[in-house]
């Protein structure tokens, strides 16, 4: 089979692999689309590495496609079957093998190579926002980069919820765009960071927030717990900031009772997975059935036009999901 | 009744205030003994103010007494029974109104002065490491500060739960006496904090921790979050540091899945106090009761030797609890 391959120096190339082969509960998928994440540059950098047992070389965190064939023991998808999940790896290829409990089922009538760029943004907001931060109808909910894919798949999660949003970004144009998916309040970032300016334009626009998804990380940090309410919880999920450090307030982390918890669902075990894609299929895949929530798409990009995807996501100017597909 | 009576000029004074007259649902309680804590020092030097509700300028957090009359909706507890539990702050006093359902038994037969220095830390341990961290049996626990009030409560109740334990102080008396208390590893903390360095050292002295109990804050929770294990779960509690911003290593907090809560008591509401006082009721009162735990008393002082008793904690040279008694 074809996939794309990380070199040594850091190219990107279509190179021949032997098809994998499902053990005895995965699925033989054919690939329909694999979305792009930031993590995938980050690995093509050399950071990142994929976890044990995934192909260390071939990208790929999320895929769409057909059960081809089936280990012994598989008994929840069949050969036929549309699913899309995520993986540790390996999405970037023709054929992916996936553990069954990872495959949630596409809605019928989805469009399948769209579909490969939904899980990870999915999984991710719902991960967040539901099981981690537990959120409540009716609480306020702040999201920073709020453009990004994940960040329009927790708006729109959001407001399926009944909880007021704020969103932050660095750029009027991701600000607009978001407003048109229902932002409630829009708030520009400085592109030079004042933490604690940003937290207060955030309190003075919408008031103190509930829970708090923060892909950006850095400073950030210092403005969610400036901007939290009282028994606020902070999701730490990105690090587009860069910087790997903040000033931390304790003082206010303790008056507020404010959680933070930081998470990647790469690393997790298959038992986290599997619970995260049964999360997703129960709460999430029904909203994308009916067309309440779905993926905001840049763009879609065959195998041999992976270098222009890679920097097309690298560039930061994309509002929504840029999807590979074989 | 007499109370003791923080002045405009921060002096403590035994002063004659009205005996308070219990609401429907509360029990007038002779108070016994009240735990001096650090939050009344600050109380007293104008930081950290009482709560709406609380006498504003008589301290105490915690008391134990005997309940001399009760409100007419009152039906958990009667005259004559000897209760213990905290308060929002009006405990350094002869009398003590207390909502019924934040009323512990005194085990039959334990000190009842003795009494009223157990529930501070013993309720902020037991909530830190149980509810708030899910502690498990065998997960090992870091406890800054061990030779403090809530430093040993913790300590013994970590045991109990069959968890090994790591404990930080400044000076090698305290660790020494938390060493006889079962502690399994001790580590020096400098003066001058090398919060990095406190991490290494604790990582190669116990390993890992999953659980860290931290009355300290400032920097130590930069060494908090490099110490901790993977999916550990860090308690802020204190402020001893008085320092109260730390840096903080977001992209390890991201990549070991952490969660970091802030936590204080006495600003909860009367349903949280409830909660925390009926979980202290079940878990720990037995354990008193039987004698696996129990305070470490440093001293126990009548009112008109308060000022020296403030002093003394003030000092940071006490190993256990400090008491005063009306």
């Amino acid at each position: 089979m074809d996939a794309l391959v990380i070199t040594e120096d850091h190219a990107l190339v279509i190179d021949e692999r032997p098809t994998p082969r499902p053990g005895p509960r995965d699925a033989l998928v054919r690939v329909a689309g694999a979305g792009l994440n930031r993590a995938d540059l980050l690995q093509r950098n050399g950071f990142y590495p994929a976890p044990p047992g995934v192909p260390a070389d071939v990208p790929g965190m999320e895929f769409s496609g057909v059960v081809t064939s089936i280990g012994d023991a598989v008994t929840r998808v069949a050969p036929g079957d549309e699913v899309f999940g995520i993986v540790g790896g390996g999405a970037q290829a023709e054929y992916l093998v996936v553990h069954e409990l990872h495959c949630a089922p596409v809605p019928t009538g989805f469009d399948l190579v769209t579909a490969g760029g939904v899980p990870e943004i999915f999984i991710t907001a719902h991960d967040a926002m539901r099981t981690i931060a537990a959120v409540q109808p009716g609480e306020r909910v702040l999201i920073h980069a709020v453009g990004s894919g994940v960040g329009t798949a927790a708006l729109q999660l959001a407001r399926v919820w009944g909880c007021p949003t704020v969103g932050t970004a660095r750029t009027p144009d991701k600000l607009e765009r978001a407003l048109g998916l229902g932002l409630d309040h829009a708030v520009l970032a400085a592109r030079e960071l004042d933490p604690d300016a940003l937290a207060q334009r955030i309190l003075d626009e919408a008031g103190p927030c509930d829970v708090v998804v923060d892909l950006v990380g850095g400073e950030y940090v210092r403005a969610d717990v400036a901007a939290a309410a009282p028994r606020g919880r902070i999701v730490l999920i990105g690090l587009v900031a860069g910087s790997r450090t903040s000033s931390f307030p304790v003082g206010a982390v303790l008056g507020k009772r404010l959680t933070l918890v930081g998470t990647t669902l790469r690393g997790r075990s298959v038992e986290e997975k599997a619970a995260a894609t049964a999360a997703f299929t129960r709460d999430v895949v029904p909203l994308l059935a009916a067309g309440t929530v779905g993926p905001v798409m840049e763009a879609t990009f065959p195998f041999d036009r992976a270098e222009e995807a890679y920097s097309l996501l690298a560039s930061d100017t994309t509002f929504g999901k840029v999807v590979l597909t074989p």
